[in-house]
């Protein structure tokens, strides 16, 4: 099959790849199309040490399952491949199974291919309503429905026994893809949300939605913020979070990057900060909430580009204010 | 009065410092011992950028005070000076208040000279259970006491819908004078307690309390603490802290130091920590517990130095494996 592989050599593009190798009970997909993430770009400066095929981001029709039912079916897949038997799964926290592979991030071959492969309760069957373009935000949503999971956005400094208004004051922290996909939750979810970036066209676009945008230079540090949320995918995203949220306030940490900076944790003691670091979420959620339109990523589309030209995508898509970039398999 | 001064020529004893200037309501306490702490060295390397009298932790007798009441009691001190009017004092959070000045820390001579002036608010008359050497104690054992507040440690994994056992996992980062109070407050709260350090006389206490203990070298980091609590005052102990917790679970930053490290946070999303940072505490608990005989304090005493042997008190504290050394004033 044709695939986009990262290995030793470095990224390409590879006509007669393998097909991925059959494993008990895994479902065949074959893919129709693919989005390119952060996470992608990442791994080709060397996060989590991966080898094989890339992507994560997938829609596809269901070849062949051991779920008769899926055979068919248009799907989005869960990334995580898990034990079921580990103290984490068996404690409900089965996205941080011990014994996990994690589709094109960890030992197991990723989506920007022909066909991929995943165990049957991994995938999701769409409704009509979620067309091809939306279906490959499902994953990238859910990580952004994942921020109110963790940190509750009804629940203002009046619930909390600190006084005063009810409604969060979240900032959020970069204007990518995540990072729009995070804001349009948090609005959604009764926060008072603003977007920090420096796209002149990003921050438009969230004007648009109704959501307030200020740039990163006109920023001033105001220890002000209930939760700061940093999608910067930079490692300088936490430090700025640092000065702008408040004494006892939340920051959340949705990025990854391969890099590390020196960094100094003491205005966490002494602001008594809280930090969470959020990954995978619920697919459901993001599913009908695509569904019922309550959430835009038509506008979040940069480009479209054929697998065979996936090198020159992932160019594309590493390139400052790029949106998402879909692969496509026809 | 005699002082021991930080200021741009570094750390001095000042035989003729002047006294603490009156401010309108504020309360005169001639000192009789004070302790000194890991902020007061990292003060000297720079952190804070603090210029003044040292030291935050102290017992002595109210000379002066509008408050009839406390003239002539044995007091201990709590170090924030706040204003009552900002928006986080009004919410109830006053130790963080945006106008407040720290004893020995931030903008208010501290307590290593013969008199120290604090708010009469910020006092406390000490029962004669407590001695004045405990007394010493009862600041830094409030911020041992912040942890069991921030995390409650009768919520297990039970409690918290991730099935499983009901008593937390604690693991204590530093055999230092700090670690040492907060794995007695956590074996107090109930928590099965563990304490890493590098010191074996330091680890020997710990058996004698009853607490588990491990030499640093031996820690295989296996990702299975519900809670870490960082004590090391070092920046390496947050990368330890970051191998060594489980999936969700939490890591509470007790260490403040003048300098960062290259630090990457991917751990913390992929793990989906929660990172709870934590400063000063509640003094009633405290003194409660010393005058209850709760906790062990007379075991952290390392030395007694007289305050015109500051400087080499400074340097004794600094030296590894150093408890608790206390300046003198008689």
């Amino acid at each position: 099959m044709r695939a986009l592989v990262f290995d030793d050599n470095g990224l390409s593009f590879q006509p007669r790849h393998p097909d991925p190798p059959p494993r008990l009970g895994d479902t065949l997909v074959r893919v129709r199309q693919a989005g390119v993430c952060s996470t992608d770009l990442e791994i080709t400066k060397g996060y989590m040490g991966f080898r094989g095929v890339l992507g994560h981001e997938f829609v596809g029709d269901v070849v062949d399952s051991p779920d008769k039912n899926l055979v068919g079916k248009r799907v989005v897949g869960e990334i995580n491949v898990v034990c079921g038997r580990c103290d984490l799964c068996v404690s409900g926290l089965s996205t941080h199974c011990r014994n996990r592979s994690v589709l094109g991030i960890l030992n197991h071959d990723g989506a920007f291919a022909d066909h991929v492969r995943l165990p049957a309760v991994n995938l999701h069957a769409l409704p009509a309503a979620v067309d091809d373009d939306m279906a490959v935000f499902v994953e990238p949503l859910a990580a952004a429905y994942q921020v109110i999971k963790q940190v509750p956005m009804d629940a203002g400094r009046g619930s909390g026994g600190e006084g005063g208004r009810g409604r969060r004051w979240v900032t959020v922290l970069g204007d990518g893809r995540l990072g729009l996909l995070v804001a349009q939750v948090l609005r959604e979810a009764g926060a008072a949300v603003r977007v920090i970036g420096k796209h002149p066209d990003k921050l438009a676009l969230c004007e648009r939605w109704g959501i307030r945008s200020r740039p990163l230079a006109d920023i001033v540090a105001r220890h002000d913020q209930d939760v700061v949320v940093d999608c910067t995918g930079s490692a300088t995203g936490f430090e700025l979070a640092m000065q702008i949220v408040r004494p006892r306030g939340t920051i959340v940490l949705k990025s990854t990057v391969a890099d590390g900076k020196p960094l100094n944790l003491a205005p966490l003691v002494i602001d008594e900060v809280n930090v969470v670091g959020s990954r995978c979420g619920p697919f459901r959620e993001a599913i009908r909430a695509l569904a019922e339109g309550r959430i835009d990523v038509a506008s979040l589309i940069h480009r479209r580009v054929r697998l065979d030209q996936g090198v020159q995508a992932m160019e594309l898509a590493g390139r400052p204010g790029a949106l998402k970039v879909l692969l496509t398999m026809d």
